[in-house]
C-alpha cells in the first residue's frame, strides 16, 4: 500500500517539545521562533524529516505554521484544517489562529514586545515571507534574526535522516523535449529578462528541466535537488549522488555539472558580479541572502520553469491520455465492485469500510502494471466524512459505509506517461431529492466549465463562476476553488494555472486543470465532480470571428446517473453528458472485461 | 443643448504646435516633454484649459498621451481610440503608439539617450505614474525633470481660465448623510489606518464628502477643489470662492476651514511631522513633493472616500430608483418617437441623423424639467457607426439612418437624485437573421448578470464570463468591461466596483453598475444592451444555506422583442425578460401620454 491509515497526531506530546523548544531558543539568545510546515523547497509535500510543524504541535495537514515565543505559542491554519488542528494540537499550548485572517506577520504585531529577538529558519522562509517578517518586527523595534541551524532539529531526537530516493530518467518520447531543447528554451527566456542566471528552488522545476523523476517525497516523483542555470555556460545540479545510477548520472552529467547539495553554496558564491533571477514567492531567503552577500543582484520574477512547464508538448498530452485510459478502465473496475458492494450494503448482507475502498481502489489501479505510487492520499468519505473537504481517513476514524447516503472518493495514479486526479460521489441505498438536487447543481457547474469556449487571454478568475452559477442561484456555493493546476508525471498540484478567484494566469493550449466544483452539507454528506481537463484550440461554429479555446476532458469514468435529477438540465447539458459516457464506454470498453463491460453499458445509458 | 456637434480636432495644427513646444523646450533645457490627458485631479473628464494633448496634437478623446522629444513625437492611445487618433492626429509628427502594449515608459527605454533631460509636469502626473517615469529615466541614464509651470501653457495663447461653475449643495435628503456624519466616518478611516490625515485629490470625493455639487466639468457636477482631511481637527477645503453663493460658503464653513486653491500649498506644507494617506494612483505627484519636503509621511492607500462613495445609502438609492422612472419614462417617449421615425425611413417618406435623434432624445429628457445636465456625449450609432465603441458624432461623421440598419443610443441624464445611464439597439426596417442571433446572445449575458446570486466576497472579475458565455460559444467577445461603477448625481465612471477582467473589487450591497454586454460587426452594426443595477442582499429559496447578493435592475425600457430570437432563450430568460417587461410597463405607464403607454403596452408583450 501507498498510503498510511495510521495516526501520526498526539495531541499530550506538544507541551513538552514547546518547553524543549523554549530551553534551546533561550540557549540561543532568541525569545521566539518560528515553525512553518515546509523545507528547503517550498513543495506542497516533504519528506519526513522537514515535519518540524508535525513533529512539535501534532498538526499533520498541508499547510500550517506555529510561533512559539516565550510565554505563548499559536498554531496558525486556514478554514479546511480549522478542525483537524483542533483534534490533534494540544490547545491550551498552541492557541489556534486563522491563517488567512491573522497570519503570522500580523499577529507578531500584537504579541512581539521592542527587544525581542524572533528566530526564522532562511532556509523555510521565502523572501516574500521573510520580508513581511521583517516589517512586522522593525515596526515594533524587534529583531528578526536568522537562525544558523534549525533549533527544532537540535532537540528532535529520533529526526528522520534526509530521503535517499532513486533517480530515474524520463524519456524523451515521454517527456517530449530533450534537456538540451529546454536548457536553450531557458536561456533564452533568460536572456529576453536580462539577468545572467536562475535558481531554481522547487523540485518539479528542477525535475521538468533534467527530464529526471525521484522518490524522495510522498505520492509526488520530484528528487530534493537545486540547480543553478546560466544565460551561457553550464548548468549546475546539486543532489545527493546516492540517488543516481550510472545511467542516470551520465545523463546528467551530459547536460549539468553535477555536485553534492552540499556544494550549493558554493555554487550561489560563484554568482558575483551576476544578476540572478529569484522567484520570491518560493525561494528560501538563505538563497537571496547568499547571493546578495557573493554580490550578487536579485532579480525578482517567476520561476523561468513554471511556464514552460505548465504548457504540456504533443508527447506529454498524448502520454496523458493514455494514463487516463488506463486510470479510467482501473477507475471503472472499482466503480463496478463498489456498486456491487453498495447492493450488499443496502440490503444489510455485507459491510464496507473508508479503508478497505481505498486499499481495493489502489488494487485496481496496480492490477494496470503500471502505477508508479497514487498522486496524493485518497479522501474516502462516507457520510459525513464527505463533507469534509480534506478529509484523510485513519484507523481513528474509518466509518463503516450505511445505506442511504453518499460516499465521495477523491484519488489519483502517477504513471510515467501522467498525473491522474478524480473526484466521483456514489450512491449507497437511494439518495434523498436534496441529493440529487445538490448534485445535478454540480453538474451543472462542472459542464458549464467542460463545454466553454474562451478567448485567449481569458484568466481563470473569469471561468469561475460558470461552476458556481447554479449553487449559487439555490443559495449554495463551496470553498474551495474550482481548478488546480496538474504536472506531467509531476506534482498534482501546479501552477500558475488555476480556476478560482485568485487565477490571474491566463490558460493556455496545454495546460492541465482539474475541474471540480462541490458542496458539502456538513454533518451529512459532500459531493464534489471531478475531472482533469485539458486547454486546447476550439472549434468555432459558422460566423464565429475569433480564435477560441476551449477543454478537452481526459478523466474518464461515468458519473452516476441515479444522483441526476435530468429535468434540471438543459438540452445542451444533456448532451454534453450523454456525448461524455458515449465517449467514456467507446474508450474503455475494451479494456475492460465482459462483466465490467456490461455494467459499463448500463452505467452510460443516454439520458437525454 | 448640453451636447455639441462641432468638430474640435484639427490635425494640420499638430506640426507647428509641436515646433513651437520644441523651442519652448530648448529655451528650458529640456529635451522632451510628456502630455497626459489629465488636470491636477485626475479625473476622466477635464476642463477645457486642461485640454492641452487636444491642443498639442488634435486628439480629442478621453485617455492618452503624447510625449515629445527633440526629434521626434508619439501620440498613446488604447485601441478603443485608434482609429480616432489616426483621424484627428498627423501621424508624420506624431507616432501612434499602443498605450496598453507599449506605454510611454516601456517606448521611453527605446527612445531617450543617457545624459536627456525629459521634463513632466508633477500637477498632472500620479505618484504611481511619476515613479514609472523615474525608473525607466535611471534605467538610461536620462533624467526626469519636474517642470516649474506647464510648457504647454506658455505657448496656448488662448487657452481657457480655470471654470468657475457655480456650486451647490446637495441636500441631506438626497444625500442621505450629513457632512458632520461623513467627516466622523473618514476620520475613524483614518484612525483605522493609522494616518494624521488624509489629502482628497479627485473631485467626487471632495464633492461626496461636503454633500456640494459643481459645474466645472461638462456633465459631470463637480467642482475643482482639493481637500485636506484631518483624522483630529478642523477639515481644509480649497476651493475658488467666486463658485460659492453664500448658502454655500455657510454651509461649507459649518463644516471646514475654506481657503483659496493657492492656499492648498501652504495647506500641505502644514502637514510637518504627520503621516499623510495618499493615493497613488490619482494623487498629483506634486502633492506628494511637496509633503515629503514638508517633513510630512506619506502613506500609500486608496482614497478613504472611494468606498463609503460607492456604498449607496437608502436615500441615494430611492433618489436613484426616481431618477430611472423619470429618466425610463421620458426614454420611452423617445422610443416611441423613434419607432414612429424609423417607419418613416423605412417606407421612403422621411430622414433622420444621428445628430438628430441625439437632440431628440435630450428634448424628451428635457421636458422631465429635472435635467440637470446629460451624464456624457450621447452615442448615437447608425449603422456601422454603431460599431464604434466610443463614437461620438460630429457634424463631420453625422450619418443618415437607413433601412435596413441596427440603431445603437447609449446616453444619460444628471438628476439631482440620480445619474442614469442606458443603452438600447434598435431595428430600423427588418432585422437580418445574423442581428437577432447576435442581439441575443448578448440579451442572453445581460439577463445572466440580472438573475444571477452570488456570496458576499465575489469580485467583478468573477462574474465577467457569466455575460460572455453565449457570445464566446459562438465564437464571438467584446472589447470592452461589461460594468463600470456609477455615481449618485456624480461621475457616471466610478470604482472600485466593475464586472470586468481587471475588477479585483469585492461587490457590496449600495452599489451601482452597469450591465452592458455587446457586440460590434465592425463596418456592418454594433449591439449593446445596458441597464444599471443595484447590488443588493439576494432572496435565497428554501434549502439555500447563504447569505447572497444580486442586482436589482434600475433601468426602466424596453428591450426590442424584434430583435430577439425566442427560441435562443432558456426559460428562466424569457421568465425574466417578461418580468422585466411587466414591470417598466407597471412602473412607466402611469407617466406616460396615452398614445406612448399604448405603444408601450405592444412593445412589453409577454415572449413566453
Amino acid at each position: 500500500m501507498f498510503q498510511s491509515f495510521d495516526e501520526i497526531a498526539d495531541p499530550t506530546l506538544g507541551a513538552g517539545r514547546a518547553a524543549r523548544l523554549r530551553t534551546e531558543l533561550e540557549r540561543r539568545g532568541l525569545t521566539g521562533f518560528i515553525v512553518p510546515r515546509a523545507d528547503e523547497h517550498q513543495g506542497e509535500y516533504v519528506p519526513p524529516g522537514a515535519e518540524r510543524l508535525r513533529w512539535l504541535t501534532g498538526f499533520s495537514g498541508s499547510a500550517g505554521v506555529a510561533v512559539v515565543l516565550a510565554n505563548r505559542a499559536a498554531i496558525f491554519v486556514d478554514g479546511r484544517y480549522t478542525l483537524q488542528a483542533q483534534a490533534q494540537c494540544d490547545t491550551t499550548v498552541f492557541e489556534p489562529v486563522d491563517l488567512m485572517a491573522n497570519p503570522p506577520h500580523v499577529w507578531l504585531k500584537g504579541a512581539l514586545a521592542a527587544g525581542d529577538r524572533l528566530g526564522y529558519d532562511p532556509w523555510l522562509t521565502t523572501v516574500a515571507s521573510a520580508r513581511r517578517l521583517r516589517e512586522t518586527c522593525a515596526a515594533i523595534g524587534a529583531e528578526l534574526v536568522a537562525v544558523d541551524g534549525n533549533p527544532i532539529d537540535a532537540i528532535w531526537a529520533d529526526r528522520p535522516d534526509v530521503p535517499l530516493g532513486p533517480v530515474t530518467c524520463q524519456p524523451d518520447e515521454l517527456a517530449g523535449e530533450s534537456v538540451a531543447s529546454k536548457l536553450a528554451r531557458v536561456a533564452s527566456i533568460l536572456a529576453d529578462k536580462n539577468v545572467d542566471a536562475a535558481v531554481l528552488t522547487q523540485t518539479d522545476s528542477v525535475a521538468w528541466t533534467f527530464n529526471i523523476r525521484g522518490s524522495d517525497i510522498p505520492h509526488t516523483p520530484v528528487a530534493l535537488a537545486f540547480s543553478i542555470l546560466p544565460r551561457d555556460g553550464r548548468p549546475r545540479l546539486f543532489i545527493d549522488g546516492r540517488k543516481l545510477g550510472n545511467a542516470e548520472r551520465d545523463h546528467l552529467e551530459a547536460h549539468a555539472d553535477v555536485a553534492k547539495p552540499a556544494a550549493f553554496a558554493d555554487g550561489l558564491d560563484k554568482l558575483a558580479g551576476a544578476r540572478v533571477l529569484i522567484d520570491e514567492s518560493s525561494a528560501a531567503e538563505a538563497i537571496a541572502l547568499r547571493i546578495k552577500a557573493a554580490g550578487g543582484t536579485l532579480v525578482a520574477g517567476d520561476d523561468p520553469v513554471l511556464l514552460p512547464k505548465a504548457r504540456k508538448n504533443a508527447s506529454e498530452i498524448e502520454g496523458t491520455r493514455a494514463a487516463h485510459r488506463r486510470d479510467g478502465a482501473a477507475f471503472v473496475h472499482f466503480l463496478a465492485w463498489f456498486d456491487a458492494a453498495a447492493s450488499v450494503i443496502s440490503d444489510g448482507s455485507g459491510e464496507l469500510d473508508e479503508i478497505a475502498v481505498v486499499e481495493a481502489l489502489e488494487g485496481f489501479r496496480r492490477q494496470t502494471g503500471q502505477l508508479v505510487d497514487i498522486s496524493f492520499d485518497t479522501i474516502s468519505g462516507a457520510g459525513p466524512n464527505g463533507a469534509i473537504v480534506h478529509y484523510r481517513v485513519s484507523r481513528a476514524t474509518n466509518r463503516a459505509i450505511a445505506a442511504p447516503s453518499l460516499f465521495l472518493i477523491d484519488s489519483g495514479g502517477q504513471y510515467r506517461d501522467g498525473t491522474t486526479d478524480i473526484t466521483r460521489t456514489l450512491p449507497v441505498g437511494m439518495p434523498t431529492t436534496e441529493m440529487r438536487d445538490r448534485f445535478t447543481r454540480v453538474l451543472k457547474g462542472m459542464i458549464a466549465i467542460s463545454i466553454a469556449r474562451f478567448p485567449i487571454g481569458t484568466i481563470g478568475a473569469q471561468l469561475d463562476s460558470l461552476a458556481r452559477f447554479a449553487l449559487w442561484q439555490a443559495g449554495l456555493d463551496y470553498d474551495h476553488g474550482t481548478g488546480h493546476g496538474v504536472g506531467s508525471f509531476l506534482s498534482v498540484h501546479e501552477g500558475p494555472q488555476r480556476i478560482s478567484k485568485t487565477g490571474t494566469a491566463p490558460l493556455e493550449p496545454g495546460m492541465i486543470i482539474s475541474n471540480e466544483p462541490g458542496y458539502y452539507r456538513p454533518d451529512h454528506f459532500g459531493i464534489r465532480i471531478e475531472n482533469l481537463i485539458l486547454v486546447e484550440p476550439a472549434s468555432v461554429p459558422d460566423g464565429g470571428e475569433r480564435p477560441m479555446l476551449g477543454f478537452e476532458t481526459l478523466t474518464l469514468a461515468p458519473i452516476d446517473r441515479r444522483l441526476i435529477e435530468a429535468t434540471l438540465l438543459t438540452r445542451a447539458e444533456l448532451k454534453w453528458l450523454d456525448a461524455y459516457h458515449a465517449r467514456v464506454r467507446d474508450v474503455l470498453g475494451p479494456l475492460l472485461d465482459a462483466e465490467t463491460r456490461d455494467w459499463l453499458e448500463k452505467a452510460t445509458e443516454p439520458l437525454g
